[in-house]
C-alpha cells in the first residue's frame, strides 16, 4: 500500500485494533494424521473467531520468498519488506534500547564454536547461557582495540549479541562472516559496495582479535557476524496510518522492528501471561496493539511439532481474555511459516484470520493452512494489505474519491 | 493493466461487449437468515450466468479501501483509480453536459440545512425536489456577485447542485467544506497547497454571500461543496482498448465519468426499462456498452435490505432481453459495495461475473457474495484486470510475444 496515497484517508476513531502474531505459525502436516501443528492443535477460541470472522493465508514478502523475522513483521504491519529493508544488526540495537547513532555500523553477532582448525562446529555455540554471555561480552568489551573506532558490544540473549563500530565514515555495506554451514571456516568479511572496504579492514582486525580472546573459551571460541547495518529513517505508523501504537514482545529482536516503525515499546514479562497482562494493563492508552508470540517459531525450529503444538494451544486459552477486552479489530496471523518438519522458517503462506463486527464472514469454522484457503481473504493474500484492511474495519479511513 | 503494454495487442472484431455495473451491489449478511442482499435476492437469470460463466469477487481501489463511485468505476473499466484521480465538482460538470474549460474550477455542491448558530442539522436539506434546486440555483446565480470570476451555478438533481468558477490562475486544491457530520458548521474553505490561495478567498466569498441569499429558505438554507477541481487529460476508452464504447446511464454523475474516458453517452430514461431499451436501440452502433443501475446503491444507503434486494430482482428479470442481443461477453458486477446494514458505501469486495462463450467456467453455481469466493476470479480479484479479461473473450486481443 502506498502510503502517500493512504495518507488523506485516514480518520480518527475511539477503536482498537489488536495484531496477535505467533511467530512462525504456519506448517506443513505430519505424516501420522496429515495435519499441520495449527491444525492438530484443539484451538477451541481460535476456531471461534475464525467462524466469526475472514480468513486466509498471507504472504509476508512475495510468493516463494522465506522472510526473516524483520522483513516478515513488516509485511504484517503493512510496510512492504522490500523497500523497507533493514539489517540484523540495526534490530538487534533498537531490540536492546542500545542507542544507535545514525552512521554507526550496527551487526548481529552469534557465538559460535569451531574446531582447532577453525572450521565451524556449532553455528551457536550450543547456545550458551546469557550469563556466559555477558562474561565473553565483557571481556572482548575489555581487550578489542581498534585505533580510531569506537567498538560497543552488548548481550542480546543466549548465545546473541550485538557489536556496533562508531567512527568516520562507515559503511554497513558488508557480507555475513557466518556461513551458514559447519565444516567450513567463518567467512572474511567482504564488502558489497566499495563505499565499505575501509570498514572490512575494521571488522577483519575484530574478528582477529575476537579469535586471540576467545581461544580458550570453547564452546563460545569463536564470533560470527550478520546484519551489518545503519540506521535507516522510516515513516512512523502514527503518520502512516494516525495509529497510536504499542508493541508488547518479550524478545529484543521483535521490540526493535517495533521501534523502527515508531510504535511503544511496552515493559512486559517473558510469559504469554506477562503479555497479556501487559495488554490489559495498557488498554486504555493506544489504539494499536501487536503482542508477539516467540516459541511457536522457536519450537518449529527446534522440529518440535508437539511442543509447538502446544503452544497454539497455550495462545488459544488467551483469546477470551483478549476479547473480554472488547477490541474492534483483532488479526491473528504470523510473521512466516516455521514447519517443525523443515525446523526452519518458510516460505508457505501464513494463515490469517482478521475478525470484526463488520467484517464478512466467509465459511472457514476452523483456524487452519487448508481451512484458511478457502477464506474471503483467499490463498495468497499480500500481507502489507492487513493493516488497510483492519483500519476499515476499525472505521479508520475515509471513502476514496467522490 | 499498463495500457502501453496493452497497446499493440489490441485487435479489430465484431464482438460486443456489456458491463452492467448495479451500483453498490455488494452486502453484509443480515442477522435473521445470515444472507446478503444478493443472496437473498431471487435471481434465477444470474445463476444461469454464473453458472455458465467464471465468477469471484473484485477489489476496485485497494484492499480495504472504500471507492467513492467515480473511483469505483474507473476500477471496473480498467483505469486505476489511484493513478486516475478527479475531483467530485468535474465528474458533476460532466454529468449534465456542463462545458468545463482547461482552467475552470468546479465543485459539488449540496443545499443543506443550518440551524441559528450555523450549525449543520441536515447534510442535504431533507433531499429537495429538483424544481426546488433549480428556482434557488437562479436565485444565487442572480444575485451571486465575485469581481472578477464567473460563476455558473446548475442544478444537478435533489438536493446536488454544480458550482463552476471560471478566471484566470484558479486552482482546485482546495479541501471540502462539508463537515460529513452533523451539529457542527460547515468548513470554511482550506488551501490544500499554497497556488489555491487566492481561489480560496474567491470560494469563501461566494459561501457568504450563499449564506445571506439563502437566509430565508430553510431547509436549503445553506450549502455545502465538495470536490473542488480541474478537468484532466485522460486516454479514451477506443486509445486503451479499441472499443468504440457507449454508456447508458440515468444519473448525471455516472454519466460524468464516463465521458472522462471518452464513452459516448447516450440519451436515457429515469427506469431500469428506459436503460435496456436504450442498449436495444443502439446495438448495432457500439463494441462496449456501460448500463448503470443506481437503485441498489441508493436503497444500500438507506439501510433498506428488502428495496435493495428488490432491485436486484428487478434488474435480474431484464438479464433474458440482454442475453437475446447476444453479447459475446458479459460482466455483472458493481462499482463497490453498500451494505444496508452499513447504509453507507464499504471496502468489502464486490462480487463479479464473467460470462462468455470462451470462458472457462468454474464451479459456482449462484451469483451471491460467498459463492463468489469459490469462483475462478478468486476472492481479490484487482478490478482494473476486468477489461483486459473482458477484451480477451471477446477476441479483441493478440498474443503477447512470438
Amino acid at each position: 500500500m502506498e502510503f502517500s496515497f493512504l495518507k488523506p484517508l485516514i480518520k480518527e476513531a475511539k477503536t482498537k485494533i489488536v495484531f496477535l502474531v505467533m511467530d512462525g505459525i504456519g506448517g506443513l502436516p505430519r505424516d501420522e494424521d496429515n495435519k499441520t501443528e495449527l491444525e492438530a492443535a484443539s484451538t477451541p477460541n481460535l476456531d471461534a473467531l475464525a467462524s466469526e470472522g475472514i480468513c486466509g493465508l498471507q504472504i509476508p514478502v512475495r510468493s516463494g520468498i522465506t522472510p526473516g523475522s524483520g522483513p516478515g513483521h513488516l509485511g504484517v504491519f503493512g510496510y512492504d519488506p522490500v523497500q523497507y529493508q533493514v539489517g540484523r544488526g540495526v534490530l538487534a540495537a533498537n531490540g536492546i534500547n542500545f542507542d544507535l547513532q545514525h552512521g554507526d555500523v550496527a551487526a548481529r553477532g552469534n557465538f559460535c564454536s569451531i574446531d582447532s582448525e577453525d572450521n565451524v562446529t556449532d553455528r551457536r555455540a550450543g547456545r550458551i547461557s546469557t550469563e556466559l554471555n555477558q562474561q565473553l561480552c565483557k571481556l572482548l568489551q575489555e581487550k578489542v582495540n581498534i585505533p580510531g573506532v569506537e567498538v560497543f558490544i552488548r548481550t542480546v540473549k543466549e548465545h546473541r549479541f550485538l557489536i556496533v563500530f562508531r567512527g568516520k565514515d562507515l559503511s554497513g555495506a558488508i557480507h555475513d562472516t557466518d556461513p551458514q554451514e559447519l565444516g567450513v571456516k567463518p567467512l572474511r568479511p567482504m564488502a558489497t559496495k566499495s563505499e565499505a572496504d575501509r570498514t572490512v579492514g575494521i571488522v577483519d582486525q575484530f574478528l582477529t582479535q575476537a579469535h586471540d580472546i576467545l581461544k580458550d573459551h570453547h564452546p563460545a571460541n569463536m564470533v560470527l557476524l550478520r546484519g551489518f547495518s545503519q540506521k535507516p529513517s522510516w515513516p512512523h505508523m502514527d503518520e502512516c496510518f494516525g495509529l497510536k501504537s504499542a508493541a508488547i514482545a518479550a524478545y529484543p529482536m521483535y521490540r526493535g522492528v517495533a521501534k523502527l516503525i515508531g510504535m511503544n515499546v511496552l515493559e512486559t514479562g517473558e510469559t504469554i501471561n506477562d503479555e497479556f497482562t501487559t495488554l490489559e494493563n495498557h488498554w486504555d492508552e493506544y489504539d494499536f496493539f501487536y503482542i508477539h508470540i516467540k516459541k511457536t517459531d522457536s519450537y518449529g525450529e527446534d522440529g518440535n511439532f508437539e511442543k509447538k503444538k502446544s503452544v497454539i494451544e497455550e495462545v488459544d486459552a488467551f483469546i477470551p481474555r483478549l476479547r473480554a477486552l472488547h477490541p474492534d479489530v483483532i488479526v491473528v496471523t504470523g510473521d512466516h511459516s516455521t514447519p517443525s518438519k523443515m525446523a526452519m522458517h518458510s516460505w508457505h503462506p501464513v494463515p490469517v484470520l482478521l475478525w470484526s463486527e463488520r467484517c464478512r464472514r466467509d465459511n472457514v469454522k476452523t483456524f487452519g493452512e487448508r481451512a484458511c484457503i478457502t477464506g474471503g481473504l483467499g490463498p495468497r493474500f499480500p500481507a502489507v494489505d492487513l493493516m488497510t484492511l483492519a483500519l476499515a474495519n476499525a472505521k479508520r479511513l475515509e471513502k476514496f474519491g467522490a
